[in-house]
């Protein structure tokens, strides 16, 4: 069950379970704040219901909770980061302010991490990037989850994809896996009983199924529009890899850990000014997205919102009235900041 | 019905209709050989069958043939240029070069076209910067062609977005349409008498459906991953117009010409080999193209292949043994290179 928690309360109930946890309070800081608003703006699985896994990392020692990036070589508008398998998320905030710093000098900025752990919500950094003004872009390479095209065995992994326009009247934000559902999403569609909306992989006869059940027996999970999705993966590993100079998702599947421990992330930011004037660019953006969410909707009490649109209504409200957290998830956070660390996942 | 022609023959035919056509002979040259090496590559709804349309697109004023890429204004490694309605084909095969000679002096550079026409395949541009040893990306914002997700009227394009790496032992490219299946690909299949492999849009019903021909009444046709697929093509608009300071997909929409006439393009290349050494870089690649690869296949027969590494394969044995091509577009084509420029589209 679902209760709402207030939004200080949260951050500040986080910040200490990852203080308990050996993370320094500056790091712990950044990575309570990201994954409350996380959770703030609906987006639970990588908010507050990652904090007892990531506790349960640093234990395994698959995430060095005082890393942090070290610089190993630059060239103008880019830098290639060591993240020393710190915080996912501390280092990616990190990186992704860098990047917009660059793009601020060279007109384009560009950071890679190698050694990089989980950031959790991809989403966060191309929206940072966003808030600095730029156009933002992030992927990673990580380790294989989903089967290529033609594969029944995973091979590839779902390596998201995140692109952030800073529009004054509301980021506009992409934020793709390239596998249709998680791996999570398919055990609360199971749990609840529930079939998918739409197709999210093969049962054991090789079709395609609404069925989570089956899709979570098989692994077979369908890669973002069919043949799509598992080579955009691939393309994204390659780039990722080398731009960081770090491991490909076959490495990470060597080395037999998970959840991206090692991974390779890279950071883009752009200045959408390069040729327009801010004020033209803006209305641009205004126009064509005023056009794309008038659009005949299906549902007439359903319109159409472009992506991002609404999640800073969802953090309002969130601040408002609480942020929704499962109370399980709660009681093990509130555990953990009272100094027991022996984390079991639920989530 | 299909039959073989010589590659050379083919590309002097198309180039004579070309220039028939209004061309002058160094731009029919490039996008003879364009058309033609996609058609030999497998990609005919591109190459050789779409001179009669172009030609056509030509005389209705959509493509001046003597417009080229001009200067707008430029910042250090990126350029703008304005296409002036120019061939697609020349148009974007001069930015690719320009891009892939930016990312040589700076490590990454951009070129950004607006007033644009149709490019045929995108993949060809980000398959020439790689040529040139760059990481090449490339996109488009173009007219309304897909639904946004939620809505059932096109309201959005399929915004092909490209991206290719320059592995030695064969280029991997990606070339993604935002739709899963281009509107072209459905009438090939209901003029087959055939359903699609997989769900492409929706029926009248609202339901999901295999059925070309009921999703060509609908227009519904499906964004690659569904929701993502329409979010994604909105993000490439917004991109693509910020950054060539040109249309949206809505602005062309009110123009109500078609076929891309008037879009916005974006090519990006980028130096693989800023952090990594290119042995080392290159060994990462064959390493996990290799993996991906060897994935257990569903069908013994047919082994995973990574997207583009069978296309030089294909276009070899095209050179050897003729490219396969249309009767009645072969015959369009020799007509227009006889002289008679009376076109009829029926690609």
């Amino acid at each position: 069950m679902s209760i709402k928690i207030d939004f200080d309360m949260l951050m500040s109930t986080i910040k200490k379970a990852l203080i308990n946890a050996g993370m320094d309070e500056d790091k712990a800081d950044i990575c309570a704040r990201i994954h409350a608003e996380s959770s703030a703006d609906g987006v639970e699985s990588h908010g507050a219901n990652r904090v007892p896994r990531f506790v349960d990392y640093i234990q395994r020692g698959w995430v060095n909770p005082h890393g942090e990036p070290v610089l190993v070589k630059q060239r103008g508008f880019a830098q290639n980061y060591d993240g020393n398998l710190g915080p996912g998320i501390s280092n990616a905030v990190f990186c992704a302010d860098r990047a917009a710093e660059l793009a601020k000098e060279h007109g384009i900025g560009m950071v890679t991490l190698k050694n990089a752990t989980h950031w959790m919500r991809g989403g966060t950094y191309a929206w940072k990037m966003a808030e600095h003004g730029k156009i933002g872009m992030c992927w990673i390479a990580t380790e294989s989850c989903m089967p290529m095209w033609g594969s029944d065995e995973p091979s590839i992994g779902n390596n998201p994809f995140c692109v952030a326009v800073p529009r004054e009247d509301g980021e506009i934000v992409l934020d793709m896996a390239m596998s249709q559902y998680a791996f999570g999403k398919l055990g609360v569609y199971r749990l609840a009983g529930k079939n998918l909306p739409y197709p999210g992989g093969f049962d054991e006869q090789g079709n395609l199924t609404y069925d989570p059940g089956s899709i979570e027996k098989t692994k077979r999970i369908l890669p973002t529009g069919y043949w799509k999705g598992s080579s955009m993966a691939l393309i994204l590993d390659l780039l990722a890899s080398a731009l960081a100079n770090g491991k490909t998702g076959a490495d990470l599947d060597d080395e037999k850990r998970g959840s991206c421990t090692g991974c390779s992330q890279v950071f883009i930011a752009i200045d959408p000014y390069l040729f327009g004037e801010k004020e033209d660019i803006q209305n641009k953006w205004n126009t064509r997205v005023k056009r794309a969410d008038s659009a005949h909707p299906i549902d007439p009490d359903s319109p159409v919102q472009s992506p991002g649109e609404n999640t800073m209504k969802r953090r309002m409200e969130s601040m408002k009235n609480g942020v929704k957290i499962d109370e399980q998830i709660w009681a093990q956070i509130q555990s953990i900041a009272d100094g027991n660390l022996d984390v079991t996942d639920i989530s």
